[in-house]
């Protein structure tokens, strides 16, 4: 399996990134990973609730991990923000 | 037990958080739970993260929730909001 079940939150609307979620359920993936860093975070947890909730109540959550990654800046200094990953699948 | 070991984030710098975690760790809880709703989501995760790495390494996630909330505003008009709630506990 690639890496296009991955789908990355960035500042677009919510409603893009449920879109994008929804898309991929429907090309035939049975898992969908949503991904997001820093503030995005709640925007990610939005997507998965709005999928279950209003599109795909076929779908539930897998598996939801919280980490903290190193960002290198452009001089060389590092921050860490923190991730989130949610897993959604089709129900069995 | 008492729900004096939540911690609800709101819009206070993260270590304001981090602090309170901390506190009720040391107060002689082994679990502490943190809770938020919408756009705090993403500081409560960062709260897990820095308590874990910077000042608890004996400290662990044990569960994670995500849901969506109802809120009435003043008009009656409803709102869905993403909620999170963090489980943290001492390792054994």
């Amino acid at each position: 399996m690639g890496d296009d079940n991955v789908i990355y939150i960035g500042n677009k609307p919510v409603m893009s990134y449920v879109l994008a979620v929804v898309t991929q359920f429907n090309n035939g993936f049975d898992e969908v990973v949503i991904k997001a860093r820093g503030r995005s975070i709640s925007r990610a947890v939005d997507t998965a609730e709005v999928v279950r909730n209003k599109f795909m109540p076929g779908v539930e959550l897998k598996d939801m991990k919280i980490g903290t990654e190193v960002i290198e800046g452009e001089g060389g200094d590092k921050a860490n923000v923190s991730s989130m990953e949610i897993t959604l699948k089709t129900k069995a």
